[in-house]
Formats: structure tokens, C-alpha cells, sequence
């Protein structure tokens, strides 16, 4: 299978992928994570997140991308869905579906929505999105707030 | 205290408290969810979501408004945070405060993002988020998959 859930041995590897997409969005000075806080959130007693992992077919040891995500809840819908906080393709990996491969293993596990942000100027992974039927969401603005 | 947690005895209110907002969205079309669904997802064995509920400060039984939320991830923050789902205050409670209190409420939950979505149209709550500090995702596509 080329898609599997990470465990706590992936742990090195999602942090460099985290900066990885961090770097490839132009925001390298925005990620401040310690790998303490990574590995209590994602691999502790109550995650607070999950991530998938991707190989290539060929080379199962090998990580070539990831979807970091967490579940989310519609009030309209009335379930369950998923956000999909980090979606990365390593470069050398990219153009082989394996990205598509991630989002419908993330869409196996939900009824609901599946939801994410991409970088307006993404065109690449916004075709990608709109071929599989993934559409933008109009009209709203997202706020964020850092009180503390 | 004028904020509290929901119990499952909140549970008719905030079903009707989804439908009211989803009617001053513009948008009663859009509610689907259940009764049954709603109370396994708030108030069954493991909640996707939680609901502080607002009550004016001189009648305690009466309930004003809502916030409805979930746990979120930031990697880039390296801890969890909150995604506020619905804000919502009834029309005759309005102008003495209570959607600021449940925002605070929140921020006290978390030292991560609180961040949810505003209607574009929606003025008046703009401008109560943007007297607050927070501040508008700009840059940003949000996307949105049904796949099943």
C-alpha cells in the first residue's frame, strides 16, 4: 500500500516535511514548532492530530509526502468531516498521483467534508483539486485571532 | 457566569440555534443534519465538536447565544488551537456583548489560533472581530470536497 498511517518511528521525517512546506510556500520564519510539541500532538495519548504517509509504489521505506489532518464537524451536515491542515509531495516524488492518492485515502475516511486551503498562487495543485471535483468555497472570509 | 459549557439538556436549543443562524445566512437549504446525529456528535461518548452556551447576566435559565467549536492543529504553531464553527447570538440579545464574551470564552481554551469564518456581507460581526485584534487569512483558498 502506498499510503499508511505514520507512526511515531516517521516522527523526524514529518517535522523536516512540515518545513519542507513551509519553505516551498515562501513562509520558512513561520513555523515554530519544537519536535517535543510535534510529538505530543500528533503521537501522544489524545492526538490532536494524524498524519498519512506516501511511498512510492516501488519503495516502500522511502517517504515521498504526507497529509497531516485532523477531523472537523459541520453543523449543516451534521457530521464528521476532515480538515487537511499539510499536504505535501516531496519534489522528486511529485507527478505520479500521489498527492490525488492521499486526498481520496482521506476522503475513504469520512462521509462528511473533506476541506483544506491552498496558497491562491498554487495553480498546479488547484487543477489538481478541481479535477477531482474538489471545489473552492466562496463568499467567506477566514479569521484568525492570537489573543494570548 | 454568563458563559457555560452546553449539556445534552442544551440539545433542542442548539439544534434550533443552528437553524436560526443558517436562516440569517441566507441559507436554511442548506441544514441537514439530524437530531440523532447532532446528539451523538455533541453529547455522545467521544464529541467531534463543543458548545459554550451565552445566557444574560440576569436570567440564567434563558439561553442567548452559542459558540459552537472543535479542536484544530496549527504545524506551523506546533500546538492545537480552536476553529469556532458557529457564532451565534439571537436577535433580542444582541449589542450587550455576548458574542465578544463567548470569543474570549474560547481564547481562554487555548494558547493557539481561534480562527472561524465570516460571511463577506457581514459587517457588523467584522467589525466585531476586527475591534477584538484578529485578523482576516488573506492569501488563501479554501476548498471543499464531497467525494462520497
Amino acid at each position: 500500500m502506498p499510503v499508511r498511517d505514520a507512526t511515531i518511528d516517521d516522527l523526524d521525517e514529518v517535522a523536516a516535511m512540515i518545513v519542507e512546506l513551509a519553505e516551498f510556500e515562501g513562509a520558512p520564519d513561520e513555523v515554530a514548532f519544537t519536535i517535543d510539541e510535534l510529538r505530543q500532538h500528533l503521537f501522544g495519548p489524545t492526538p490532536a492530530a494524524q498524519v498519512l504517509i506516501a511511498t512510492p509504489a516501488d519503495q516502500p521505506d522511502v517517504v515521498a509526502g504526507m497529509a497531516l489532518w485532523y477531523r472537523t464537524f459541520s453543523t449543516w451536515v451534521g457530521r464528521p468531516g476532515i480538515w487537511l491542515e499539510d499536504l505535501f509531495v516531496r519534489p522528486e516524488h511529485r507527478r505520479r498521483g500521489l498527492a490525488a492518492e492521499l486526498l481520496r485515502a482521506l476522503a475513504d475516511r469520512t462521509t462528511g467534508r473533506v476541506e483544506w486551503a491552498v496558497l491562491d498562487w498554487n495553480q498546479d495543485a488547484r487543477a489538481l483539486y478541481d479535477g477531482l471535483g474538489a471545489e473552492p468555497v466562496t463568499g467567506w472570509t477566514r479569521y484568525r485571532w492570537l489573543p494570548s
